[in-house]
């Protein structure tokens, strides 16, 4: 089914009144932890850089260095690790708290600086008169779980960002391992954030969210790890996005049975841990608005409490300042033939694999 | 050169590292006052909903009504009539004055209520513990404008957001003349801001800004109007949009040579006074990034001075939370050809026209 980049299919059409305004491409893999392909629609074999949908990976060798246990890190501080914060006080005292058990300061953060992604944490900012810092930056919980690691292994705090850096090599080796893909044949990128973010082809990332999720075909300390960060993501799921959204919605809703977590330029990826499948989603134009909304439709066929959990993402309402339904996020027919493959009895939750 | 929505080409690459991380696929079409097509990229043919593009078209009726005469309206107040504005002191003050001018106040603006569109603005509202209100929504200058015009008609002004007001049903009739469409055949959708959206091909908007820009083609009464209007953005560029926004900085930086303005989805137009063309965008997915990067390659194909006045969006450097570049937003090939054959002397500013 892979097509060439492209021609990705039209996944999303936004409508308003009786036209399609908009539409969104993508490509989705939807693949078991064998790397067999369930799902393969649009180019699944092409390099994609997966930035922030892999920080759980990023944060394996956090666990398995033993620095987690060594620092006494709780859910909360791991979900931060593993998490694209909206910059509220729930996130920055997480993070602050891993600094503080590793004898870090926020000046070690090489992150960057940027408003909390939640305009109301901006608001609130900017209302008691302050300025945003590196702890804001929605990747500081990465960057201190990256300090903290290097603390731990008696590494040099400093370069911890850089491609060259022990701790960057071992996530490195990490993703590799869970994509099932050759580290030599990265393509590695800057991040928004400065660390780097290393190309894997969408079906690659798929299988690696199947393994993540289910622990399935990992050595047993790395299923371990996988486990126990999967678990306090699920325990905080406000910690790993924030209020409203997306991430956060579909894991306080939808936990043991989805994790997901989203990154920059249209990619979010989903672990289902009970089925052992994983899902990688990256829309051509790199926007939000399409990616969740293939996500959304995606677990509301293979997830039966999707259905209620996301209903205003499935439905897709579109509504004027004024709150008048003026038009429609809806999935376009390639997504919803895959949809209604997708939620054929053989693959549904619990029941046994095809 | 027409083809199919179904596959408009790609336009914009969004680069990093070595990865093109991101497509954008949209049309373009660039015509004269005379309907003629210069450019036409994609789909130029089907029906768009312009949105906020056309507000000084949807201003024209404030002019020949008489209404901006006899209220006294200045260039500001005409300005934020024809834009979308941050939400600044500035665009507050002139939307309040017309209001006042014509004996209205801030409750009888249908736009509904969002923060203001500049981040910055919307923090110091914040800050000094403000909430937002019609006057805010970036449409209220335009509503105003429309309140204005009802009131100096002596109609009603409740529902004069409705198809049916006359208010709107003038509207419809500029657009419809100015474009060369039949007004019959406009498909009609509701805007973010309630008033009605009236879907015309690409084409036609493209030929609409031409004789908006130029005056030509038109009656000698609606060309007046029409460069009042465009006369007071180019005197107001800051009023029309904001500071940092592309609208202002073109207008800042190249009138009267281009008058500019974007709407919602990925719509955006332009007029050249001068040489009489007009060029309307509809990028497939919506989206401001490669909306704004496909007409400052345009525009720097066209107008010489536009080179230097949208060196950054033209050169499209993306940095990250540090500066370091990482990637870039440039023009795709069919794009790139298709400003090649622009920037052919033939088309030059001041050269005749071929």
């Amino acid at each position: 089914m892979s097509e060439s980049r492209g021609s990705n299919p039209v996944l999303i059409e936004v409508t308003r009144g009786e036209l399609v305004e908009s539409r969104h491409r993508g490509s989705i893999a939807i693949a078991d932890a064998e790397g067999e392909l369930i799902v393969a629609l649009g180019d699944v074999e092409g390099p994609i850089f997966p930035r922030s949908a892999v920080k759980a990976m990023q944060a394996l060798p956090l666990v398995e260095s033993g620095a987690a246990d060594a620092f006494v890190l709780n859910d909360a501080e791991l979900a931060v690790a593993c998490g694209s914060h909206s910059g509220d006080t729930v996130h920055l005292d997480a993070v602050r708290s891993i600094l503080s058990k590793a004898g870090l300061k926020e000046t070690h953060l090489a992150c960057g600086s940027h408003w909390p992604m939640s305009e109301r944490a901006s608001r609130e900012l900017a209302g008691s008169g302050g300025q945003p810092g590196s702890i804001h930056n929605n990747c500081s919980g990465k960057h201190a779980s990256m300090l903290a690691t290097a603390v731990h292994l008696g590494l040099d705090t400093r370069g911890y960002e850089q491609p060259s850096h022990p701790v960057q090599r071992s996530i490195a080796r990490a993703i590799a391992e869970l994509c099932g893909v050759e580290i030599e044949h990265f393509d590695v990128g800057v991040d928004g954030c400065s660390v780097p973010t290393f190309a894997v082809p969408l079906a690659a990332l798929a299988t690696g969210f199947a393994r993540l999720a289910s622990g399935k075909k990992l050595p047993r300390s790395r299923a371990s790890a996988a486990a126990l960060l999967v678990k306090a993501c699920f325990a905080e799921p406000a910690v790993v996005a924030g209020e409203g959204r997306f991430d956060t919605i579909v894991m306080r809703g939808l936990a043991p049975f989805v994790f997901v977590k989203g990154g920059a330029e249209g990619v979010h990826c989903a672990g289902l841990p009970r089925v052992g499948i994983g899902i990688a989603v990256k829309m051509d134009d790199g926007v939000k608005r399409g990616t969740e909304a293939v996500l959304a439709h995606l677990l509301a066929s293979l997830v039966p409490q999707a259905q209620q959990v996301l209903s205003n993402h499935v439905s897709g309402d579109i509504r004027n300042w004024r709150g008048r339904k003026v038009g429609q996020i809806r999935a376009a027919p390639r997504l919803r033939a895959a949809c209604a493959e997708l939620a054929a009895p053989a693959l549904a939750i619990g029941a046994p694999r095809r």
